[in-house]
């Protein structure tokens, strides 16, 4: 099974962000969180405060490693705002976007630590040359440079791929109506306009408007089966509504 | 020109938090929050202390509103962890995930509303049932609910394709080396182990491994041009070494 990424943050500056980045990093299926010269993380504390869940595993299960150790043991990703602008220089350029980086690392079996920076400055020059990839999360080019703690919840939500078993979402594609069931409710629908003798030049085009705006809505079996009853309750009471003299005619006899 | 969404929370509990979403908003692109029954923003506490350069605009020029105004206005999203089980009840079903999102507002021209819930308890359900889509960022099954600002930024970096029209990247497609000098480093590593008496029959196999792994990294032109002058230089190097004969004969002649 492949190994799931590590997260290693070099001198965070403020607590809460470690918490921030415990929490994603529960949120998204991961455990190993490995901080190079952390500030103390008071129990009673923000890091803790942030956390959410990830304080009872995330958090205190937390490492404190050298970046050296990192280097020496994983493949190590550089998470940067500020990428090269071409590519005369190495440190920050080439580099992948979030998306790449999971369509990269779904193609190997690798131990990967993903690497952020303190706040102020991110990752300095001699710490990311030293990095194997360089990975940069695309964002306004008026304000490009994201919190650290964003900034590592959006990388591991897109890298969730690789590592979150079972999402908490239903799989809906297998509760989409049969389809002999929305073909029922088009032919109550067309027996609704005719039992309230809808314009007959009309009727074909707006019959064809609920196949269109039905079709591409993909309807659950329940909003079917409901939208069903209502369209037969109409259409029974519309028909007998427009037999009121056969009905008292047959009670007078 | 479509027009951007708007993010809307209501109820925010910290002022942290609403300053965490201005600030993703502005690294996404965005403009217009709006705020129901929010707490005070202090210019000196945390909501402005954690919007980054947000403080200077998105996070002034937020608007107090009622979830009737903005049901009233605009196309509306729910955003929750929380999601229907299953297709018998609508309040939470059926949901999109933001790249269901993202791929479904490209489709249309609308003013779209992002609406976020209070920290503790997200959105009521007699409020997301007055909305007209639900959207959930699939997680951990053991850990699905996000912090308020963590989820708002992962909502707007997935939405990003329809909010920021230049990001900070360089255009890397455009940097990738031209074929024929990509070729001309295949010559020049043949030319290299030839220099060096490479084994004739591992010859062939050795620059066919070098064409797949150079071809798989999709070079920039610099890597190319400092791979060649590594290779000519190293040739010349070794030609020269294997005729130090014939130069001591030219020279004692």
């Amino acid at each position: 099974m492949r190994p799931k990424p590590v997260v290693v943050v070099v001198e965070p500056e403020t607590p809460g962000n470690v918490g921030t980045i415990a929490r994603a990093m529960k949120n998204f299926g991961l455990t190993d969180l490995k901080l190079v010269d952390p500030p103390e993380l008071d129990p009673d504390g923000e890091a803790y405060g942030f956390a959410g869940h990830a304080r009872e595993d995330v958090l205190p299960n937390a490492e404190e490693v050298s970046l050296e150790e990192v280097i020496e043991t994983y493949h190590t990703v550089g998470c940067t705002a500020i990428t090269g602008e071409d590519s005369r220089r190495h440190v920050r350029f080439p580099f992948k976007t979030p998306v790449e980086l999971r369509d990269s690392l779904k193609t190997v079996e690798t131990r990967t630590a993903l690497v952020f920076g303190r706040e102020g400055r991110g990752l300095h020059n001699r710490e990311i040359e030293q990095l194997d990839e360089v990975c940069s999360i695309p964002a306004s080019d008026e304000y490009p440079v994201l919190n650290l703690g964003q900034a590592a919840t959006i990388m591991l939500y897109e890298l969730r791929e690789l590592t979150v078993e079972q999402t908490q979402l239903p799989d809906v594609e297998r509760l989409r109506a049969e389809e002999p069931d929305i073909e029922r409710l088009y032919a109550y629908f067309a027996a609704f306009l005719a039992a309230q003798n809808y314009n007959d030049r009309k009727r074909a085009k707006t019959q064809r408007l609920l196949r269109r705006l039905i079709g591409r809505a993909h309807p659950t079996d329940r909003e079917i089966h409901t939208l069903l009853g209502v369209f037969r309750q109409a259409t029974n009471q519309l028909n007998e509504a427009s037999e009121p003299e056969a009905d008292s005619a047959t009670t007078n006899q």
